[in-house]
């Protein structure tokens, strides 16, 4: 099957899938069927197999997956087989898990920096960071060839930041801010959005 | 249609309406139409003309949809015109973000208690809470009747600690622990993993 034609929602189980035989590879495991992955990440065995036949035949009938050449070609399909560089755009509480926060490691992510349009809040340090002033940012992003930004602003000028990242060159976006961005077709957004999961969980109580 | 009969996919797309209704409700639109609203929400009007006819007719033929009646619908659907009480486990930078944001109000949620199990950090204040004991936890949430947690601890406690919320009434929880949750059939479960969500961008840079 051309990749081009993979539904979204196959790619999206696929990061799910890696992160739980990346946990069953940390505990020494070496092989795992369809059926040990689903309990794990609560998918049928069936669709698990389905989803993974979209990119070839990896599985032996009898004796499974195994789990490092699994790990390795779902790296390769989701091209987290390389270090992605992020730059985190807001220094606020949500900026500030996300500069401190450890579990970007060997996910295939690492950010490099970090801005802020508030000056009372550029120089501060970060973790490891220094808040940089946002009306560098461009310029940076630019000068750098940084392609994946982390958005942690105010809902109200969150949409003006991302069309500035746009602009700078910026193709993957993951908005924290709780509103929908309009961006270009060749753009992608992830929603991180507490308010919207949680209500995601009401209707079924 | 029976509203135990639409799909999970629906109803996930519920709260994007809503947040996006809300804000040209606040905006100081009264009326909208699929088209407009999809244009906000990157939804094809279509799909959602088709979701929200699932569970009645709200809209009428040329003059489109009254926010503030679809506003109130969908509330009522995901049951969000009320306020669910919201327990925080793990007080760590992301549970110092969630215990300081503003972006509950409004939205269907109320937190009510932090727990650590750090002895540390029991007793500090974090906005306007202070961090209770995590062995207090399950007490606390059954005798309060809260069905709502946000988990926030790391991924090797994150079973152990779901099972007791579990065991403690708790039906819905956020997961923002990089593993996947087994919980019984009644139990749901959402999860944020930012490393996930960058991985389903990767795949299209």
């Amino acid at each position: 099957m051309n990749a081009d034609k993979i539904p979204d929602i196959i790619i999206g189980r696929l990061p799910v899938y890696l992160r739980a035989l990346q946990r069953m590879a940390d505990s020494g495991l070496k092989t795992t069927s369809s059926q040990e992955l689903g309990e794990h990440v609560g998918i049928s065995a069936a669709q698990i197999r389905k989803d993974i036949s979209q990119f070839g035949e990896f599985g032996k009938q009898g004796t499974g997956y195994s789990i490092p050449f699994l790990l390795d070609k779902l790296r390769e399909i989701l091209k987290v087989d390389r270090i992605w560089e992020v730059v985190v755009i807001g220094a606020g509480d949500v900026g500030h898990a996300l500069a401190n926060y450890q579990g970007f490691k060997n996910r295939g992510f690492h950010i490099v920096m970090i801005f802020d349009c508030d000056k009372g809040k550029v120089g501060q340090k970060i973790g490891n960071f220094i808040v940089e002033d946002a009306e560098m940012m461009a310029e940076k992003i630019k000068s750098t060839g940084v392609k994946m930004a982390m958005l942690t602003v105010p809902a109200s000028a969150a949409q003006a930041v991302a069309d500035k990242l746009v602009q700078a060159g910026v193709k993957a976006i993951l908005n924290y801010a709780p509103i929908n961005l309009a961006v270009p077709n060749h753009v992608k957004v992830q929603y991180i959005d507490p308010s919207t999961h949680l209500q995601r969980m009401t209707y079924y109580l």
